[in-house]
């Protein structure tokens, strides 16, 4: 038996915490390290901090990312900041300790159009140290890229490529509620946007990863972002909203090639929609449409896909990869090291 | 730019037609050669063999495979067989010719249980040679493993794995509407069935594929082909078909763990199926589904999966490679070589 897989867990929200008790069922794989700057949780046990009823673990959360990452690690499953530039510094710093890194940093899921040079430097440092940097998680890195081009495997020609993400923001987390601004006035919605605060990141990176894989030559991305209004009193576990008030965002990115569509990608995350579903529509030879009826829980499939892709991300060429490089899979739990 | 990826093909029937039609729309790819043993086909032009309108390509069909890997050739395109005793030998030979090759052959797409000595001399062969050996298409090779794989990618949890099939025969060529007993009698169709002609090749493969990646520890495989009866009269481009006749067949593989079904697959390919789709549904946590209404058409598909494969078969490590290890996706006709 080969040892196992040391882990470190850089970020310890919710999705951190989702995380660290998926890797607790892997035999193959045991946490040797956790970071999170949060003075609420440095310096306690990480089972304590996630609520894990076998708490404690015997490993302490530690805001000193450098002490942690001085021991030998693996690997680092990162999980702090939607935005590349807030967190490429954090993720030198694991490359340069010789860890893989798997985050779900959405911008780093396909970041050559808008970061091309943090993705240089990014993939440099991997390949420098021989280690493997991904960024992934359910979207961007799967229900509206990487399956999109899985799908396309089937294809003779690919014209165009739809995906449509519906998600009942009823059933997610608070922060996800605010995130797409359910219960605001249309006015302060509106607001929001403008200053960036109500916003799904990742979009444009969808488009670009597949745009790149189909050769659909993309050269414009747009995004827009529309209100879903309340025609009807909803409530949630944590808010209640009005007729006329904001129930989440409908996000629509699009990929032009030559001023013609190519890529189509919609999310619609509101409180009460009852159609939650994935769809993705290829056209060209066949035409082809896939659903996936109640569509990917967003955190879930978020924590599911970090965990899932590690395998992958160690058997890896070092470097810079993205989800379109890598043969997705569960995990099992008994796999061996 | 870099020199185009010189292909062979191996076997010029349906399938093999429909994919060289493929490999001329890819830039990156030249057809440097065809074997195959018909006489009817060999010492013709390849493009007028195959019915293209550009005919002729300058390429002859020749039934001398020595002759024609003895030529600088990258990769082989092979479809002659769907057992992989009857085409070890020839899998072999491409292999020490130094050419990478992707195979049709059903019994390839997961050899390792039922033929684990032919896997390791084939592996064994394909590293010695530093080239890759790849098993595909769309069943066994996608809609019924690799598509289950991947969609387990956003699961935290997997118990059991389900794959249901309905392809309407009626739009299919004759040799298919054949192989699935389309016009019999039911005597005839369990006459044909014991004697082994009437069967798909590959649930087995496809269901120890899920099995090996979802670590569902399947111990035993069970397979029952049954026929389904015309309940009125049909007719296709071929056949008429009266009521009591059969139309095709419902082909059904498990996979236990001490007895406890983990995997379940089920074919069904019949003149008249109007339900025709590809449905996955994984138990666990989540639990998941996802639906092709339609589903994918097999010949269609077979072609695309095995030209759109050449990239990643490739970029991957020498050896024998399955559906599993590698990212599937469209081969853009521009792309560079």
């Amino acid at each position: 038996m080969k040892k196992k897989i040391r882990v470190v867990q850089y970020g310890v929200g919710p999705i951190g915490a989702s995380i660290v008790r998926l890797i607790r069922q892997k035999q193959a794989l045991v946490i040797v390290g956790a970071i999170d700057k949060d003075p609420e949780k440095a310096g306690r046990d990480l089972g304590e901090v996630v609520g894990a009823e076998d708490a404690p673990w015997d490993v302490k959360v530690s805001a000193d990312s450098a002490e942690v990452l001085s021991h030998p690690v693996d690997v680092v499953v990162h999980t702090t900041s939607s935005f590349l530039p807030d967190v490429a510094s954090q993720l030198m710093e694991c490359l340069d300790a010789g860890a893989c890194v798997v985050s779900t940093c959405e911008e780093l899921a396909y970041p050559f159009r808008k970061h091309p040079e943090m993705a240089a430097k990014l993939d440099e440092a991997a390949r420098e140290s021989g280690v493997t940097l991904l960024g992934t998680g359910v979207n961007p890195g799967f229900v509206m890229d990487k399956l999109v081009l899985g799908l396309s495997a089937v294809c003779q020609r690919v014209d165009h490529a739809k995906a449509i993400r519906i998600v009942d923001a009823s059933k997610r987390r608070l922060p996800l509620q605010k995130k797409v601004g359910a219960g605001l006035t249309v006015e302060e919605f509106q607001r929001r946007v403008t200053e960036g605060t109500v916003k799904h990141v990742g979009l444009p990176e969808s488009v670009s990863m597949v745009s790149d894989g189909l050769g659909l030559d993309v050269d414009t991305i747009t995004e827009t972002i529309d209100p879903v209004v309340a025609i009807e009193p909803l409530r949630t576990d944590f808010l209640e909203i009005e007729v006329g008030q904001v129930t989440g965002i409908r996000q629509v990115a699009r990929g032009l090639a030559n001023g013609v569509e190519k890529v189509y990608l919609e999310l619609n995350m509101y409180v009460g929609a009852v159609d939650a579903s994935d769809t993705i529509e290829l056209s060209g030879e066949p035409n082809l449409t896939m659903v996936i009826p109640g569509g990917t829980h967003g955190d879930i499939a978020t924590a599911s896909i970090a965990v899932n892709a590690i395998p992958a991300l160690l058997a890896a060429p070092a470097g810079l990869r993205t989800a379109r490089d890598l043969p997705f899979c569960f995990f099992p739990p008994l796999a061996p090291p």
